[in-house]
C-alpha cells in the first residue's frame, strides 16, 4: 500500500449486512467502492476508496453511448480458519489488460489494481460471508467517462471496483441444466470483441437467452459465426465435452473469452493425465458422439458456478440427453478440487490461490 | 403535448451559446434535457424536461457492465425564415424501437418521443444555429439502469435527449477522403447485433479506426465477418459506389444499420432514374471495376456529413485512387439535394421535412 497512496473515506452510515443463507448473486453491495480516474495527459490517478454509492456522470458520457468499457469478475472467500483469499488475481488483471487494449483503454497497472482491491477488501473484510458455498463476487471495470459524442475513445476512464456477497450457486449440489443450441443468433466472431470482456458481448446475448428461457431452456449453446456450426461458448461461460474418454474444449480462436476457470479446468485435467484437447469442435460431431453413445459429459465453466454441468442439448427439434441428465463423474471431481482449492480445503499445487 | 403531460423545468442558470462559427462535433450541450423513467410493472413514466446536468447511477447499473443501451442521431435545421425543421424524425422512432427490441429493451411511443423532443426544443429554441451549414444535433438514447450484475434484461431504464449544436461539417466545400480496407477486425455479423443503434458496435470498432489513422486514414471499410470480402459499410456511414452508371449500395443482411440518409439517397436516386442495386458487392469487384476505370465515384452517408465522398481506397498495399481524388459529379447532386430540402431551400417531394 505505501508505493500507491490509496485514500481512504470510511463509510459514516454502515449497511446492515444481508442474511448469508438468502443471498441472490449480485444484488446485495458492500459498505465500500474502490474508484480511480483516468485523464489523457495525466495518467490513472487519485485512487481512492469511498463509501458505497451512486455515480455522477455527464450525460454526454461515451460509456452510454459508445459502450467502450470492460470488466472483470472474482471472487474472495472465507476460510475455516477465517482468512479471506483469492483465486488467481494475476490473471484477472492480464485479462483486464487485454480487454483494454481491444476496446482502445488505457492499461491499468496490475499492482495498483491488486493493491486497491486489498485496500478495499481490508475496509469491507466483514462482508465475506462465511456461510458454506458463500463467497464475496468482486466486480472490477473500467468505464468511459468522457462527455463527448465523437466516435474516438474517450480521453477520460473511471476504474472502479464493487463488491457483493453471493450465495451457494447450488444450495443442493451440482444441477444439471437442458442447453437450447442457437441457430438464429451468435455471440461475436472473429476479428470482432468476442474475447474481450466488454459490456457489448453481454448485451448481444439477451436476445437469444430470453428466446431460449421461453423454450424452457437454462441457457443457449452459441456456435460460431462464421461457419455456424462450432461450438463456441456457453451462455457466458466457456464449455467442455467428454467424448469417449477425451475432454474437447473449443480452442481460443479470438471470439471465445478466455476463462480463467476454463484455463484452471485445463491444467487440472493435464495434471490428472486425463486427454484433452483444445479445438474446433461442430455441433455434428456432437450429435455423431452422443448417437453413438461416446458424449460422455458436457459442463460449462465460469467464475459463478465454476462448474454448470449440461444434462441434455436442444438442437433442431432433437432433444440429446447426457449422461441420463446427470452430473458426470468427471465434471464432479472437476467442480470438487476446484472449489476445494479455492477455500483452501485441498491442497493448492499450482500456487493459484493468494491470501489478502 | 396534450395527451402526455410533460414536466417541464428550466434552468434558472443559462449556459453562454458557443461561437457559432466555431462549433465543434459533439461538444456543446443545450441547456435542457429530456428524461423519461421505466419501471417494470409500470412502464415508462414521469416524462419531463429539466436542466441539462449530470445523471446519478448506482455503479452496478447494467449499462455499465452489460452494455445494453440504444441510441439515435438526427438534426434539427433553422431555416432561413426562422422556422426550425426536422428530417424524417419518424424514421429515427422505427429504427429505435428496432433497436430496442434486438436489446430486449421495452418499447417507447413513437408519440411520446416525437412530443417529448418537440418540448425540448422548444425551451432550447435559441440552441438551434442559423449560421451556414450550422445545426442542432438530437441524441436520443435508452439506458439500462437496474443495479443488479445478473446477466438478464434490466427491469429499469432511462429514456433521454440531449441536444449539441454543430459546426458545418464541410467548411471549405466537399472533402474526398482516403480510407483503409479493413482485414484484421470485423465491426459485426449476421445474426449478431450490427443493424442495431447499439453502444458496442462503436467500441467495437474503436481499434481498427486507431490503426487506419496510424497508416494515415481517415476511416475504415469494414468487409463482412463471414467470408471477409463483402463491402459492409464505412466508419460508422453506409457507403455507396458508382461502378459503369450504376449506384450500388450493400443490401441490408442483419450487419448493416438501416441509415436513414442510406434510405433517403436511395429514393432519391431511383426518382432521378439512375440505376441502383442494393446486393452484395465484393472487394474484388471493386478492385476490378477500378482497373477497368469502371469505378467511377464512392460516399458513405450519414446523419453528421450527409455524403462524405471517398477519395481513394487502400487495400492490400495498393492505392485505388477514385475519380482523380476529387468529388463526383453524382455525389454533389445529392448532397446539395439532400441538404437544400433538409434546410427547406428545395422542394421536399417525398414530405421528409416537419417543422416543430
Amino acid at each position: 500500500m505505501s508505493k500507491h497512496t490509496i485514500s481512504i473515506t470510511k463509510t459514516t452510515n454502515p449497511k446492515p449486512r444481508p442474511d448469508e443463507n438468502n443471498l441472490v448473486f449480485g444484488k446485495y453491495y458492500s459498505d465500500h467502492m474502490f474508484i480511480m480516474d483516468y485523464d489523457a495527459g495525466q495518467g490513472w490517478h487519485d485512487p481512492r476508496v469511498v463509501p458505497y454509492g451512486n455515480i455522477s456522470l455527464d450525460p454526454a458520457a461515451k460509456v452510454f453511448h459508445y459502450g467502450q468499457t470492460i470488466f472483470e469478475g472474482l471472487k474472495a472467500y472465507r476460510t475455516d480458519d477465517n482468512r479471506v483469499v483469492l483465486f488467481r488475481p494475476d490473471e484477472n488483471w492480464k485479462r483486464l489488460n487485454r480487454s483494454n487494449d481491444r476496446l482502445s483503454i488505457p492499461a491499468v497497472d496490475p499492482e495498483i489494481a491488486f493493491e486497491a482491491l486489498c485496500a478495499l477488501i481490508d475496509v469491507d473484510r466483514e462482508w465475506v460471508p462465511s456461510a458454506p458455498g458463500t463467497s464475496l463476487y468482486i466486480r472490477p471495470y473500467v468505464i468511459a467517462t468522457e462527455p463527448q459524442l465523437g466516435v474516438s475513445p474517450s480521453t477520460k476512464y473511471m476504474f472502479m471496483i464493487i463488491l457483493c456477497p453471493v450465495g451457494a450457486y447450488y444450495s443442493e449440489g451440482l444441477n444439471p441444466v437442458p442447453i437450447h443450441v442457437e441457430s438464429e443468433y451468435v455471440r461475436a466472431v472473429k476479428g470482432g470483441v468476442g474475447n474481450a470482456k466488454t459490456a457489448g458481448n453481454y448485451a448481444a446475448s439477451l436476445k437469444a437467452q430470453e428466446g431460449a428461457a421461453a423454450l424452457g431452456y437454462s441457457q443457449v449453446l452459441w456456435l460460431d459465426g462464421v461457419h455456424r456450426k462450432y461450438i463456441e461458448e456457453v451462455g457466458s461461460m466457456n464449455v467442455f465435452f467428454k467424448i469417449n474418454g477425451t475432454v474437447v474444449t473449443p480452442a481460443l480462436n479470438g471470439s471465445i473469452l478466455e476463462g480463467i476457470t476454463r484455463k484452471s479446468v485445463l491444467q487440472l485435467l493435464r495434471s490428472w493425465n486425463i486427454p484433452v484437447e483444445e479445438r474446433e469442435l461442430s455441433i455434428d460431431e456432437l450429435v455423431e458422439a452422443h448417437r453413438n453413445g461416446k458424449l460422455e459429459e458436457a459442463f460449462g465453466t465460469g467464475t459463478a458456478a465454476v462448474i454448470s454441468p449440461i444434462g441434455a442439448l436442444h438442437y433442431q427439434d432433437e432433444k440429446l440427453t447426457i449422461n441420463e441428465g446427470k452430473t458426470g463423474e468427471l465434471s464432479s471431481r472437476v467442480y470438487d478440487t476446484i472449489t476445494g482449492i479455492q477455500r483452501t480445503e485441498l491442497p493448492d499445487p499450482f500456487g493459484w490461490v493468494v491470501e489478502v
